[in-house]
């Protein structure tokens, strides 16, 4: 689920698999999990019509997944997933989650009459104790670009504690794709970007004129600040389709059922990204992801479906897409090639957040190479 | 120094004086603390020239409390306070500070060549030591309203610590005032919660429709979160003075060297209004502060300087005003008069957010008497 979280001091403990920091409880509890609390919140998912009808038709298309089963609904949130698994036939679901959103939970659970099956479990899946370990993990954890928020640490956990063996996981694979782009938000962003600094040399001016206290050995941290602010922020956005201008690539694949954190700790990737476009410009990327339905192996779903938030006219998404955008722009063409080196590691201060690290080569299609340019971006 | 924050879920302690709760330092300082290490916060605060004018006058006007003296400023940021007592002649100056900014502050000490004088300290003051007692604790510590981010239970401790007997407080003493005000935002705020709540109608229907997933039993608690967010908030406003519509009373008096803790933990006032505009209405009621620095009974300032948030056409400030929208709005005449009973406490969730009750009773010119209302606010 993508939500805005301001990124902010914070140690970490989540003791959930080798290399992840200690993230102190109350912090992420403050900082994180509280803005699912709020209903209106919930609303706003809910109301993602392509989200819940993948969710939707993934259940309800593949009920032999939930007959008679045990299932673990991880971040119930309202508690539909979990009604709907009972719906589809499901023996008993666990419903946890974090916040007082599971009082609401268990009072709609009681409004469909189902609280015989569907249990609703106030707190983290990683403290809390099920009688079972349960046929299916059901979760919709993704956060922008996928991995942000971490959430899917949580799922990890809740699959090594309670999964049987042959349990299916729902999603049962995600992938991170990337994008060459255009967009005018660059130039804005440049623009606002130069703005804040002029305004800033006023105020130095201003300040030194006034009281005789001078300010300007900060210009080149406040430049810093504004500069991760304005311009090495990635931004959230609905893309058009036309906005793509060259083949988008995978940057990373995941299968939930084995997937481990140190598996997620770290995205890399190496791509190619051939330009579709005539004469246009490259002003950056966008980030976005998928994950699938399709059971597992030795229990497959008998009909796969698919959750993409890729760039869409009809079909767009809450998640939108992660753009990052480069200054200068970079005048492009058809028949240019992209050599892309992605980097993604948590951010030292809030394990939820990102630091993106981005090296571009352009090959123009004359064969010349222009030098390579690295940027560094925060998802915050 | 007013700063905008998200009241969330936390614990509370912070061991300064009876009846205070515990909080939690990580999860206050990931809340609170971190948006000052900001310099654009920094810089937002620094351009609000009726407040840097307040303490610089107050300062250089009052050479002679500062004059080989030795002074703790209390929540230092950028350092200026901490420059300017240096500058009036002290001999030793604290400057104490609990973010990162406490290094920019050591860089601009050393700019202008103050590092023997000026030693700034990374920390809270309720665990920093200091080698000696001081002549005056300089602090701006005013939030929102005077007392939103309890910032003063800070400048008490610094005070109980280490401040010398006959020493002095800048500020010396703080007031927080209410008066009576018309503001078209009322209604604007009513009709996007009537917009909130229709939208919700719409979505339980189409929820209900598409999925068979019925939330209708959230209605009640969804209308309470969006009742608390659009109607109940104290809004930030810069006011006009045509929008006071009568008179302004004192609802708290502050003697920054005497008052404990206990003292602000609850503060309760009744007061009469007199209506002062003919023909008008009531749309709710605005929250402003004044601080004086007069020194002290025994060591009084030569110079009385006043620093208020009034509103005012020319020298508004960064605080604004706190504004209380009653809805709906009440007509009312000059000669009407109001009874107002106000109680501010802390917010439970957040030591640092309050939460207000207001009770109005409104006497015509007629002499007819108006049944009383309350009304709950959130200090956020």
């Amino acid at each position: 689920m993508g939500s805005h979280q301001k990124g902010e001091h914070g140690g970490s403990s989540n003791g959930s698999g080798g290399g992840a920091v200690v993230v102190d409880k109350g912090v992420d509890f403050a900082q994180y999990f509280c803005t699912y609390a709020f209903l209106y919140h919930q609303k706003e998912m809910l109301s993602d019509r392509v989200r819940m009808d993948a969710y939707f038709n993934a259940i309800f298309e593949n009920k032999h997944h939930f007959n008679g089963k045990t299932v673990l609904d991880v971040g119930t949130g309202s508690g539909i997933l979990a009604i709907w698994s009972a719906q589809a036939g499901a023996r008993k679901v666990y419903a946890v989650e974090a916040t007082k959103m599971s009082e609401h939970a268990r009072t709609i659970v009681k409004a469909h009459n189902l609280q015989d099956v569907v249990e609703v479990l106030e707190g983290s899946v990683e403290d809390v104790t099920l009688p079972e370990k349960v046929d299916v993990i059901i979760s919709e954890w993704m956060g922008y670009f996928l991995l942000r928020e971490s959430m899917f640490d949580s799922v990890i956990c809740a699959r090594d504690r309670w999964l049987k063996p042959g349990g299916v996981m729902y999603p049962s694979h995600a992938r991170m794709w990337m994008a060459p782009i255009r967009s005018g938000l660059g130039d804005q962003k440049k623009s606002d970007y130069d703005g804040a600094m002029d305004d800033w040399s006023a105020f130095l001016e201003d300040t030194k004129e006034h009281y005789g206290f001078d300010m300007s050995v900060l210009t080149k941290p406040f430049s810093e600040e504004q500069r991760k602010y304005y311009l090495q922020t990635s931004l959230w956005q609905n893309l058009h389709p036309h906005q793509v201008i060259g083949t988008a690539a995978i940057i990373k694949e995941i299968d939930c059922l084995t997937a481990t954190v140190n598996d997620i700790l770290k995205v890399t990737s190496n791509s190619i990204s051939s330009i579709t476009l005539e004469n246009t410009r490259l002003s950056g990327f966008g980030g976005w992801f998928d994950v699938h339905f399709r059971g597992s192996k030795v229990n497959p779903a008998q009909q796969e479906i698919e959750l993409t938030t890729a760039p869409s006219i009809n079909n767009g998404t809450h998640w939108g897409q992660q753009v990052f955008l480069l200054h200068p722009h970079i005048d492009i063409s058809e028949g240019d090639d992209l050599s892309l080196s992605f980097t993604m590691n948590r951010s030292k201060e809030n394990h939820r957040l990102m630091e993106v690290e981005l090296e571009c080569e352009v090959k123009r299609s004359s064969g010349k190479q222009l030098p390579p340019f690295r940027n560094k971006f925060y998802i915050e």
